[in-house]
């Protein structure tokens, strides 16, 4: 069976992430992908994971010390606008994941915005390192879904063809708009 | 490094074609596809491969005999509108292929065409099996690309999805027009 948005993503993480990287969790969300990135960069590596709720850091700590890998998490209750703030200038990161749209399960009233996206992905960008990926898996199909799925399709598409490639993977011909996968790899 | 549209359309089908399989090759060119496929359906499988052009049968036969691969591959120097006339209703295949545009360092006046891409995915789609995948490699930037790519979608995109699923894989910030890549699978 072909990937999903969401498996694809995890695919392209595991690609490139190695024992001992630095990564960021931009929407922690119930903590899945926080969990899997803590996995993937081992003991020695660290993952920053962002968000807004209360809710979304209980779940993901226990997810986190359930596992053991409490010591590799630093968990941040802010938005992912806060990276630039948090992340020292100097950080160099392998990956970065986002998954756009509301918590799984919380409140739908909760959304992630297009222009704090952008405010992460200005500040990802600069300290990603060559061969590292920013992933975003975009659902679109709730309220404000939209405007935050053409953000960042206009934020990808003009990034310098020199400098990124940018991939999409997409389902087309699914009524329940099943979600989008961006892909920015530094060259 | 991201897979390119044509290396990503080697992992799709290299994910489900085994030993014996029937596949297609519906666009033969220079016969790398061709030979591919070749590779994996084995010596007890076949690959049925379409092309108009006298070159691109040329070609691939002496690829093919290079490789030791003849007895596995039925050449047709006819366009892939005839692969209805030319398989029986009953062969079940595994796979196609189609790399849509012109022939590589071919005669760029003869491209394919997007009523005869049609034809030919109407012929393939009741002879593909379950889990069986169809990829479409569109390259656009010729004249007479931007219509085979528009048919390619909307034909895609009204498949119903209680039958297929259908991906697409696409560079989106690079100028020079990479190749789009769709993958329809049913299921």
């Amino acid at each position: 069976m072909l990937q999903t948005a969401l498996h694809f993503s995890h695919t392209l993480l595991r690609d490139v992430i190695h024992e001992g990287d630095c990564v960021v969790d931009a929407t922690m969300g119930n903590g899945h992908d926080t969990a899997f990135l803590a996995e993937l960069v081992g003991p020695r590596g660290l993952v920053y994971a962002f968000d807004v709720q209360e809710q979304a850091l209980a779940n993901t700590e226990k997810k986190l010390i359930e596992l053991g890998y409490q010591a590799r998490v630093t968990l941040f209750q802010q938005g992912h606008e806060m990276i630039d703030t948090q992340l020292s200038t100097e950080t160099s990161l392998r990956a970065a994941i986002f998954n756009l749209g509301y918590l799984p399960k919380g409140d739908k009233q909760i959304i992630t915005k297009p222009d704090t996206t952008e405010q992460a992905l200005d500040a990802l960008l600069p300290r990603l390192l060559a061969k590292g990926r920013i992933i975003l898996v975009v659902y679109y199909g709730h309220f404000g879904g939209q405007a935050e799925l053409k953000l960042v399709q206009e934020y990808c598409q003009q990034l310098p063809q020199e400098m990124y490639n940018v991939l999409t993977y997409q389902f087309i011909n699914q009524k329940n708009n099943p979600p989008i996968l961006f892909c920015i790899e530094k060259k």
